[in-house]
Parts: C-alpha cells; sequence; structure tokens
C-alpha cells in the first residue's frame, strides 16, 4: 500500500463517507501482520470508534446443508429492500485465503453479491480462533462506521466459532432443517445455550409439515431451559430461504429483541461485557504467547503437558515449577 | 502443627493406611495458605500421586430443594452398605468457615456422618472458585490414596462452580424436582450440557406421576442435544432419596458409563483432558495475579477497563497499551 493510503487519517474520512474501496482496503489493513500495518489499524480502529456501535449485530450458524448462505442471501436482500445498508462478514478458522473463498462467499449470496447497498467479505484466514475472531470484530466496527446498519457475522460451526462468534453479536441465531426422516438432527452441544433464537429452515412445499412438527419439538425442549434474559424467551420459528416465506417474522423478532432488550438496558449491558471479555481474552492470549516464545519455558511446558496428562505430575507442582521458570 | 506432623513422608504412609485424622490433618495443609504449608502440601500430594485415580468421581448438582444433601446420603449409605468407602467433598466458593459448615454438613447427611466408611469434609472457605476448586481437587486426590473408591463432589451452583466440579469429576449428575405445578422446574443456562445423567428426586407418594411426567419432558428436551460422547446417551430417571427407591438404578447408571466410557478410551481420555487443562487454568491465574500485583499494571487495568467498557478506548489498543507496561 502507498504511504498515502496508510494514512489513518485519511482513511477514516473516506470510510465515513462510506467508500467502499477504502472499507475493503482496510479491511486489508486490519488483517495484515506486519507491524507498521498493525500499528496503523489500530489507530484507524480507534478513530472510528465514536462512529461505530449503531448496527444491530447479528450472528448465524447453522450444520452443513441448514442453508446459511441461502438464507443470509434471503435475509440480506429483503433488508436491502428495507432501506438498510448490510455487511455480511464470516469467522471461519478453517478457511484459506487461497481456496479463492470471496468468490466462493459471493457465488452462494447471488442476490447480495451485486446488492450496491450490501458489503460481503470472507473470513479472515490466517491463524488462531482467537486471532481470526479478533480481525472480524474490528472489520465489523469498520463496517459500522461505513454506515452499514446491520452487520451478519456467519460462522462455519469449527471448534469454539460460535462461542466466539456469540461474543460479538447481539443476537445468536441458529439455523437447523428438519432431517429426512421425521426427527430433528441434533443441536450441537452448547450451541441451545448461546441461541437468542432457532430458526427452522425449508418450511416450503411437502417439508412444511415437518418443519412445524420440528419448531414444536425445538420450543418443547427451550421451554426446560432457563432462559438467559428474563426479558427474552428464545422463540423457535420456520422459514423458506428458497420462498423467502417467514424471513419478515425472523427479522420481526430480531428487532423486537433489540427494542426489549434496550428498553431493560441489557443490550447495552451486553455489549459492555462482551468489550471487556474481548480485551481480557486478547490479553490472556498475549501472556501465553509470551510465555510459549522462550524456549527453556516451551520445552518445560510440553514436558509438564504429558507428566501432567500420563499422572505422572500433579498439575499444582507443574505450575510451580513453570512459574520458577518465569520468576513468577 | 508439629514439626513432625509436617513431614510429608510421614504424612503419605498415614494416609496410605487409610488414618482419618491424619487425612484430616493433610486437607487441612492443602487448605493452607502459608507458604510452608504450601510447600509440603505439594510434596505430599506429588509423593501420593500413585496410590490416587482408582476412585470413581462423582459430581452432584441441584437447584436448592432439589435435595442435594438427602440424596447424598442415601446414596452414601447404599454405597457403604455394598462395600464402597466414600469420601464427600464440597465446591462453595461462597461458604465460611465461621458458619460453622462442616456442622451443618454433617447434621444433613446424618447416616453418612456417623458411617466408619464415609468422610465428608465441607468446602475450603478461602477466596476465588478457581483457589477453592484446587484445594477440592487435591482433596479428591488424599481420599483416594487413602482408600477411598467413591468421591462425591457436591456443589451449590454459586457462578461457575458447576463447570469447576464437572471438569475434575468422571460423572456429573443434575438433581430436580418435578415444581409444585406440573411444569419442571427450569435447568440453569449452561447445565444440561454438563450433565451426565439428570435425576428428577421426590418420585415418592402423590408426587410419582408428577415426577415421571418431568423425566419424560427432560428425555424429549435431551433427544433434541446432540450427545456430547458417542458412546453415551445422557438418561433422565426418577428416584427418591426420601424412600431409597430408584437409588440402585441410578448408580447402575454411573457404573454402567464408567464400563462403556472405560471400554471406548472416553473415560482415560477425560481424565487426561481435565488434568492439562487444571495445569493451564492454574498457569492463567498466576499470570493474571501477576499481572494484578503490580500497582501500575492495576491501575492501567481499571482505567482501561472501564474505557473499553464505556465504549471510548478499543479493547486492541487497550491490550497494546498495558502489554507495553508489561515489557511484553
Amino acid at each position: 500500500m502507498s504511504a498515502r493510503s496508510l494514512d489513518s487519517k485519511v482513511l477514516s474520512t473516506a470510510i465515513r463517507a462510506g467508500d467502499r474501496a477504502t472499507l475493503a482496503r482496510a479491511i486489508t489493513l486490519v488483517e495484515s501482520t506486519r507491524a507498521d500495518h498493525r500499528q496503523t489499524a489500530h489507530r484507524l480502529v480507534q478513530e472510528l470508534l465514536p462512529s461505530t456501535g449503531k448496527a444491530i449485530r447479528l450472528g448465524i450458524t447453522g450444520a452443513p446443508g441448514a442453508g446459511k448462505s441461502t438464507t443470509i442471501d434471503a435475509l440480506g436482500s429483503y433488508l436491502t429492500g428495507q432501506g438498510h445498508k448490510v455487511a455480511v462478514l464470516a469467522v471461519d478458522p478453517s478457511s484459506s485465503r487461497t481456496g479463492g473463498s470471496i468468490l466462493g462467499d459471493k457465488t452462494r449470496m447471488a442476490r447480495l453479491a451485486i446488492d450496491a447497498n450490501a458489503f460481503i467479505r470472507p473470513s479472515p484466514s490466517s491463524g488462531t480462533l482467537g486471532g481470526v475472531a479478533a480481525k472480524t470484530r474490528e472489520t465489523m466496527l469498520l463496517c459500522e462506521a461505513a454506515g452499514y446498519d446491520v452487520v451478519i457475522v456467519e460462522t462455519v460451526g469449527v471448534g469454539q466459532s460460535e462461542t466466539a462468534v456469540a461474543d460479538m453479536t447481539d443476537f445468536f441465531l441458529v439455523l437447523m432443517v428438519a432431517g429426512t426422516g421425521d426427527e430433528l438432527q441434533g443441536i450441537k452441544k452448547g450451541i441451545v445455550e448461546l441461541a437468542d433464537m432457532i430458526a427452522v429452515n425449508k418450511a416450503d412445499g411437502d417439508n412444511i409439515a415437518r418443519a412445524n412438527i420440528a419448531a414444536a419439538d425445538l420450543r418443547s425442549a427451550l421451554h426446560i431451559l432457563s432462559p438467559r434474559s428474563p426479558t427474552w424467551t428464545v422463540p423457535a420459528i420456520t422459514y423458506s430461504a428458497l420462498t423467502g416465506g417467514g424471513i419478515d417474522t425472523l427479522w420481526n423478532h430480531v428487532t423486537d429483541y433489540r427494542n426489549k432488550m434496550t428498553a431493560s438496558g441489557e443490550f447495552a449491558a451486553r455489549r459492555r461485557e462482551q468489550q471487556v471479555k474481548w480485551m481480557w481474552t486478547m490479553l490472556e492470549e498475549r501472556l501465553t504467547a509470551r510465555l510459549r516464545s522462550d524456549p527453556a519455558v516451551r520445552a518445560k511446558l510440553r514436558q509438564a503437558e504429558s507428566a501432567v496428562a500420563a499422572g505422572a505430575l500433579s498439575p499444582t507442582l507443574a505450575v510451580e515449577e513453570i512459574a520458577g521458570l518465569l520468576g513468577l
């Protein structure tokens, strides 16, 4: 990038004016691992901070085959039709830039890809889940500063990626389909706890009755769990990404959630908690990385880990020994 | 304590011989915050390590009113009747020694309290959940070395204490009661993911039908969640701590679980993971404590936390600034 393009003031002005090319370039800066790029990115995000936070942040997950891309295409097009500006981001720690994921994402979202009020950006491809999530968070802030008032963060559900996405969004939507038999596909363990809504896709044609049964089953299951918030009962609904039927109802639940949680103060509180948690997570990762960067400590950690796993060394003693090496 | 009683070799020999008074004294040592006590405790746990790991470790939680104490009293007595030696420990970060919790626990478990083959120890009362859990873990190891082949760890469910107990036990049992209406009390969010079995208490007298309905509701809810292990389907059963009905079935599920998970290799794998995770948790706590011990860093952390919560400082920049202070 040129010296001029790396000036954070120039970038932030163009982003606030909604310039897509600059937004894309700034995201590349945020994703870069070069020290000078990181520095500029930090300054840029800090400068744009007062222009962020106005979007509704929607996390979406679903098993392969649940129809995430077609759902985002249908929902995103519905929203731009209502006058919204929609950004679509992704957290996929397994993605690889060389795999042509940009083309992939744009192909999968045929309508949004050519929509002037939509901005699609694939997952950053570098490194750990923590790293990918941190970059997606900052990209989300850039998109908000550029005037996108709905940010959708999609995740494929590798490892702990759902938790990472739930921790950066206001509303976490879990997509499902009714199984080929009568049976509902199982919800991945831990996900039901994160869901603010569960939506059963493919409620169209011969499949409507099956989808309705699945949603009813989900409602009775959800009924048994204590709600995370006294203000919000997690709905289980049906819709069809194919026909678009139920997409409006789906979105109404999201805005209903925002209104109720804003009125109760929980909306702002959840964001504050997310931000502080994000800071602590990054700090812990930094400390752990520092730990592993010292060859003597790294060797000791490896040895301690296997001795502890084998039951030959007490974890407490292992920690004492490592702390001793670190001078703690 | 006398110099002799603090010799870890003397202590470990007496513990291996099953001496209850020495076991109790050694636990006090483990719970002590005095540096020399900690040193001896570390040595002692390490020396006893080869004699540990043979017990089945059972975690139990349940909402207030679910009948945890009466259940542990009934189950423990059943087990000593079958020739087992049973230790009952607790993780309760809210407990206070001065509240007379020893007396409290023993009163609540009338039969076990006078059973020669049972050993009841209340929760350590000092400090954070992490600290309390670490001490209970080491106490569990001491009890195993003393020949207790069933260790029950109870938790009241304050904060994240259920996760801490699930992370130190082989089998996590969630107790419930059918509500006063037809309705089941909600399961606290996050707990259903930890459960290896859910047991509905008070299936006695007029309440049997209600308990059966509750268990059936739970079974359909559990059905919708993907199982954590391909080897184990989480059962939902009924029993009565009052009459003892179903306590044998409850225990049969625990042994069935142990047999199946041992055969698949998952039993040992879970323990290895728990031990390594324990080491990392303690190490992270140590690092964070070190962080907070420097007054300049502590002040900076406090300031950064509120600026981040208020949305005035980007978490990434906050981490940069703190890392700079730490020379990372």
